[in-house]
């Protein structure tokens, strides 16, 4: 890693920077279509699906004047070896070194999303791809998820509570897990859990047993709580958990204690299925804003009424994913203007 | 529905639009390059594969200074829930309200692509998949292809004959049925007979019993051939059909009577090999431009020295998309310059 | 074909053209940026999937002011039938004939990549799709990888000769065969070769016995290395086919004596698995930069001390891909400009 502005995580970016880049997506609310990036590229490479992070970024490369290129690895393209030193005689045919040098000449920018793998968490906590790609690009990257984090979407939610509360500082927020037929990936509740923790947020991350977070992240978190003058805690009954909540962050993610074993984990889970945020859970809360990142099975993980209902701001959320982008993309690839974060 | 300029089937268009968006395509062809769409987004969602219809709809916004960002979904894309108040705990880890409702936050127009499923005619003949993007972009959307209809296929099939014959109304038009290896769906012809029998022309459509449209479409095309001053008849001896035709419409498209059941539709379609639109059924014409809406198997739809004769029309009918998908997209995205449809 | 600017292989271009496009491609390198495909269409048909191609394709037009489009056959769309007068009643939906007529009516310019089969080499070296490609365009084609030539790599190739060398005339080059799990395509030795000895460069081929090129290929470097004044010779034996070398362009290829016989093929090869490029084989040449056109098997086909030490140029010659595509496209699509190639 070298001078160059990644975004791994928001974690690692300075206060300010955060802040600025929040301040900065509201300018581009206001004004969508600005030509700071003019004539810049940018590659987007996805070894997992996606629908809001392409369009997203798509979108927000032709309103700054630019253009975004879709790479399907495992559609268009051969598997891709990320391991070093390996002897190259099985399936992958290109390492990724090669892919990513070649494509930081071709690109001013790369963005990557590379899920964890759900095998082994202490293979994917490294996050291998993401970190391939921050090893040897030479151009800025982006992570549009990883196995740990979803740094886009975390400022996306930071966003949207403070258009809809005002702020994030001493709002009590709930970090809630529901139910969900498999075990999902951690990186949305992570980065959700680290940025509210930033910001001085009351937070409250309400699962069952057997449902935390990585534990480094977990004592970040608690770093983070107590350097913003906010709070956390984890509350493993819902109504208690609840209580009081003026934001409701609903997503469901699977178990660390049984990763990599779905058997164990769906027996497990199978007792939790009323763990599902609906009208009765939505109670529980004082009125709370209800956000969910999406895709978000219905009547699944959230009930038709309180998706549809008058406190669900899930749209709104996802539109900021646009602007939010805008103010990264500026960020990493317009640095060089003055008075920008 | 609202006062969004959605083209779901020309139908539903006013009649002078539809003549404005057939002579504004002449102007796109004369002009190809305008800048009238500068800056803007197209969200192109495709449930089934595509060729023409994904180029062509990019070339126009490349053309009108302007994006379009393809999206297949069950490629890149997760599987999408299209029914409403469904407990989502199957494939579908979204539902299309969420797909759509964000996708109108990032673009200012959706066209999409979803045929029929082939299984059952009376949940098919709904659209599911096009309703719900009519019922909840905020953005207008253009069909590019349901199992209904094909708006933007038929306008560029009536501009096809407009540019060889001088007009529709008045002219002697055959849609006839070929032999395929697979029921195919109806909706390009369903909305090549509901666009001809609208402009005046006199309409036959030759297929063998068993192969009629839609009971509810072929009620509107002898409403509209009723209204237009043309004229509409159907005839199952070929021959008879094409004598005297002007154009011949050559497709394929499966039986609604055997809808849902392959195995006797095969059976029954096996004996209807001989419906192949070759020399002998063109001379059956009165020297017919003959019209195909691609791709085509040859020698099993049309034969090549048909298809590759002096009377087909077929490249400068695929040609035609390009305008008339530029004059459809002015109209959706451009409404409020003045003068114009 | 027709007097369109097709480019099928460097071999069927005037010297001249050749040496313009190279000449041309160090402009685009100082000044990447210039309008002169404003408001063009490049579409790119891949039958094969593809990374650096593709992204230097969209990134070069986006450059020069233009967008490219890439179609994934075989991904979303039919199979397509390339056989003229096929009755098309198997699986293919569209012929190749209709799909490059619309094709070449929406953009100005088509790329397709198109692999050899790898059955049968009388079949394949005729390439079939690039050849109706060729064939059935209205507007000019280029060569995106073909069965038997790869025009775009080995002018990055020779560029990157010239920069690293100052010129290919006179200098010792050696092509040398590595080991690979698979039999590969040979579009990239062949035109390597083509190309090198056509520049007057003192060409060795270093392969085991069996792994000669295409005999009319073979026939034309020797008469290529003739009018350069440059030479060529096959060499078996590895240490005395790299001795002296400057140039060590490392590729794995397939037996064409044993093509389609993939059993007998494994076999022969398991004996040759020595065949990688590490540094004991560098210490053969006279410190030869090291070239491959990516992607490659790390210490597979060269090992990792090569590939990533001083004498490595992979990353630059994949970095050429762009400034030449560039040169190629304003070849074919802006070649009305006078003082142009």
């Amino acid at each position: 890693m070298n001078s160059l502005r990644h975004l791994e995580s928001l974690q690692k970016l300075p206060l300010p920077t955060v802040r600025a880049l929040l301040d900065r997506a509201v300018d581009f609310r206001r004004v969508p279509r600005q030509p700071l990036l003019e004539g810049k590229k940018l590659g987007l490479v996805f070894f997992n699906p996606s629908l809001r992070t392409r369009v997203s970024f798509q979108a927000a490369m032709a309103d700054l004047g630019g253009q975004a290129f879709a790479l399907d690895v495992g559609g268009g393209l051969w598997k891709i070896e990320v391991e070093d030193g390996k002897v190259m005689d099985g399936d992958a045919a290109e390492h990724v070194k090669e892919a990513v040098k070649v494509l930081s000449r071709y690109v001013d920018a790369l963005g990557v999303r590379a899920f964890a793998e759900g095998k082994d968490w202490a293979t994917d906590r490294a996050d291998p791809v993401l970190a391939a790609f921050l090893r040897h690009s030479d151009v800025p990257v982006v992570n549009m998820e990883s196995g740990l984090y979803h740094p886009c979407q975390a400022l996306a939610d930071m966003r949207t509570i403070e258009d809809k509360l005002g702020a994030v500082k001493g709002k009590k927020v709930a970090l809630v897990w529901a139910w969900h037929p498999k075990p999902l990936p951690l990186a949305v509740p992570q980065s959700f859990a680290l940025a509210a923790s930033r910001l001085g947020a009351e937070l409250t991350i309400v699962a069952p047993e057997g449902y935390g977070l990585d534990p480094a992240v977990q004592t970040a978190v608690e770093n983070n709580a107590r350097a913003s003058g906010g709070s956390e805690r984890i509350v493993s009954d819902r109504a208690e958990g609840l209580a009081g909540a003026e934001v409701a962050y609903v997503k469901s993610w699977g178990s660390l204690d049984l990763y990599g074993r779905p058997a164990e984990e769906a027996k497990h889970r199978a007792g939790l299925r009323h763990w599902i945020f609906d009208e009765a859970a939505h109670r529980m809360t004082a009125g709370a804003i209800v956000m969910h990142c999406l895709p978000v099975r219905r009547n699944v993980v959230i009930s038709d009424p309180v998706l549809d209902g008058p406190r669900s701001v899930v749209y709104d959320q996802a539109e900021n994913r646009l602007h939010v982008q805008k103010a990264i993309l500026e960020w990493m690839l317009a640095g060089e203007r003055q008075g920008r974060p």
